[in-house]
């Protein structure tokens, strides 16, 4: 602690503050953590109660007059040093953020959550989106005044990225996914061109017992650490964490699909090292917390893409695989396997696509939430739209709506402006991996011997320590060298699947 | 609703504030059966102080003036019915209390626990009692203060006995264990005179997984719903509710010890069916809550022993058991086992105990916490005077510490007056069981072939439905007629060992 006593009484006082809020919230992540693993379903409706409770406290915590006070009387205060000058500047950016939004629309947005997230079930039930529309309708009109709530440069979608992934904006993803139309499809037509790969044998029945354990052993190989953290089933995997020494994955088993387990394992298993590496002595503060969601996922994807589908490490993993699982494996040599966890193929469904057809899956859905926002789509377009966008950049034909625009539930919770993170974490994944493969020598070889410390401790240095003390850009800039840019992706794929397709 | 509409809505507003102090004390309970059953061991830290958030906020809340005046205005209010007036009356009083205490004291008992705590841990590890001692002469100091925070009548010890069981008294707790020591000790001669029965084939090795199984299937035969709760493994085997439709059990498995695991299910499952028989719509007021510790444990101990260890009980349960262990059981007959689970011995330790002896461990506590709340014995004087107790009633030398004085947490915690509600608890469970094989026709024959929903009907009809809106004793007398009799225990217990032990 720097600075004059009272200064430092302050900025402790303040620490205190945020500290509590943080208990508050991760009470509510526990409970939620719960609620997806082990409760009862008769437990449901409280639960909800109990949930709705503790965010309203936390809301009155972080919205008191007293903390608003302190933290102006804080921010820009040369007594104190830079991590705790940019934990107040950041805290005064989210607190003066929240008092933005007025009571009444907080209220309408809370009951048009629960409308919309009702209306998308009760569509998906009946495959019909024309059920969902109205309540989708609404939620864009109340998204697009919350852009005016919280004010933007440019373009109105600009607001809501923000949220997710500091400073983005509609031209900088514009540009990127100009570059994913230019230069993926020319890959991906050139793939089509080639005999597909079989991975037939991926399906066959794997025993649920065999993949737990293999799934436990890739997480602890990862480095992931078990006395800080543990695995449960869910139906959806997830991480969670509850602080840096108590962060969670959760993983489903599915006994005919191998790579069910094994590449959401993984996935999670790389969101849950960054929140383990996290500082805990910033525990509640801003640079305790990641920084946004597209480095979040740049963690997973590393992981579970560079790292997970690549021929070294499944050079170690590959002959224990086919010992635990010999009736399937046996016969299957090393590159067939590897061709087979990298088949690429054109599909409706955004969480089954490879890592390749992805990222035309999340531009689709970047451009209609663009054209939402500035009202050139609307939701009873919407339909239509996404149908047309399907058939235009992925050549396949949506036959029903539980196919196609009611698959994901992120619009019925409001959430518009998250989608593209998930590309910008691949994108950043490659960026980060392909610097880590320079700056480490011996990387690859280490990994093709199952020896993934040198890979967590470039993480552990260059990544997981600062929380938000640099925003992604400045992070990926500090790092690399460079801003964002999607050659390093596209340089990844070239090489990668020229050698898969043999094109 | 009756009343007025302002009273109508101040009741409303009591209600909605009740209810968010009972949502944030069921969150506390969530993250606490979390930290028994599934907590990564570094996450420990961050919970504790998770938990000491939460609770100052419930706290806070549970103090505020607005509910105190609330509180006042409501009270008496004739626009209110019954159930409503006994509510706020509770509340009220509840209020009332947790202001007598000045803030000072609560920092110094919050501080002296932790201490006292730690002090109780290192000492049992050294098994030594004069590690304990100064820091639990601190503990009871504090607590003779707390006796003059409440105010008592008659004996200062009335004062924490009543914070457990409403209403109990020396007077009364003396008078019930002169009967204990005057009716049980001769029983207790009787049988040792007799051969000592065997059971050594439940110390034989019995399958985790079957074991879990059984367990399973006496809750859900019990009448445990499944649906609104679940059974997890812990250290030490509890019970936890979050609201009525989220009651979860824990139990512990020794493979070297069939009764472990078994009655420790059936006692929990006897809580448990308590806390999922408490009215819904009462959730987060007094009349939701469960009126006492003793009516707690007897619905625990009824089960538990009244039902669990009786003869027809197992005339239902034993063939299966016998098919599912058969290596240790298929040569044992019905009356073997009926003896052997029933087998009483004096011992050092009170949670191993039988049901007989179980008192005198009891009524030793129960004279040693009157003794130090009025100053006739000091924390230097326990550890000989513990002993002593031990050869006087139970006629069992004390090796060491960890087997005598040091057994226990309670007192590390500041729990004085709990342990006679454990007794309590038998004697009410003896009276209730009696009152309801007079009610429900063919109540043991029902017994005898598993079928528990007439005992479970009576006791949802009887007692699980008032909450706090009866006391112990009230609640007593309008169930069986009259006040708490120790000689339904005795009819019980000398009915059941004249045939167990041929005397």
């Amino acid at each position: 602690m720097t600075g004059s006593k009272s200064t430092a009484e302050q900025y402790t006082r303040y620490k205190l503050k945020m500290q509590k809020i943080a208990d508050v919230k991760n009470a509510m992540a526990v409970l939620g953590w719960d609620q997806e693993t082990y409760l009862p379903e008769k437990g449901a409706a409280f639960r909800g109660q109990q949930l709705t409770t503790l965010s309203t406290i936390a809301h009155e915590l972080f919205t008191e007059e007293d903390l608003g006070t302190l933290l102006h009387e804080l921010h820009n205060h040369s007594d104190l040093d830079a991590l705790q000058q940019k934990n107040i500047a950041l805290s005064l950016e989210d607190y003066e953020k929240n008092k933005k939004y007025p009571a009444a629309f907080v209220a309408e947005m809370s009951q048009t959550t629960n409308e919309c997230y009702h209306a998308w079930i009760k569509a998906r039930k009946a495959n019909d989106y024309t059920i969902f529309a109205p309540a989708l309708s609404k939620m864009i009109t109340l998204k697009k005044q919350e852009t005016a709530i919280l004010g933007y440069e440019g373009h109105p979608y600009n607001a809501l990225l923000n949220e997710y992934e500091t400073g983005a904006t509609t031209t900088m993803l514009d540009s990127i996914f100009e570059d994913v139309k230019k230069a993926l499809s020319p890959l991906l037509a050139k793939i089509e061109a080639r005999p597909q790969v079989d991975k037939d044998f991926l399906l066959k029945h794997y025993d649920r017992d065999n993949q737990w354990k293999l799934g436990i052993d890739l997480l602890r190989d990862m480095g992931y650490d078990l006395q800080a953290g543990r695995q449960d089933i869910s139906e959806h995997p997830f991480t969670t964490s509850f602080n840096p020494l108590d962060v969670r994955v959760t993983t489903r088993i599915d006994e005919n699909d191998f790579g069910n387990m094994t590449w959401s394992c993984i996935h999670e298993g790389g969101h849950a090292l960054y929140e383990q590496g996290l500082p805990t002595d910033q525990y509640g503060l801003p640079c305790g917390e990641a920084t946004s969601l597209g480095i979040h996922e740049s963690q997973s994807r590393l992981w579970e893409n560079n790292v997970g589908r690549s021929l070294q490490f499944w050079k170690h993993h590959y002959p224990r695989l086919q010992l635990q699982f010999s009736d399937n494996l046996a016969a299957v040599p090393l590159n067939s396997f590897y061709q087979a966890i990298n088949q690429v193929r054109p599909s409706l469904i955004r969480t089954e696509a490879d890592e390749l057809t992805y990222h035309f899956h999340i531009m689709i859905r970047y451009e209609i939430e663009k054209g939402l926002m500035d009202g050139s789509i609307s939701a009873n377009d919407l339909q239509h739209t996404w149908n047309e966008y399907y058939r235009q950049y992925l050549h396949v034909t949506v036959p029903d709506d539980v196919h196609g625009v009611l698959q994901d539930i992120h619009w019925s919770h409001g959430s518009f402006g998250y989608f593209p993170t998930y590309s910008l974490g691949s994108f950043y994944a490659a960026q980060f991996f392909t610097t880590a493969q320079k700056q480490v020598p011996g990387l690859d070889d280490a990994i093709a011997t199952g020896n993934y410390h040198p890979l967590l401790e470039w993480l552990r240095s260059n990544i997981h320590p600062f929380g938000r003390f640099y925003t992604s850009g400045e992070l990926c800039k500090k790092v690399t060298g460079k801003e964002l840019q999607f050659s390093y992706f596209m340089d990844y794929a070239e090489k990668k699947y020229a050698s898969i397709y043999n094109h």
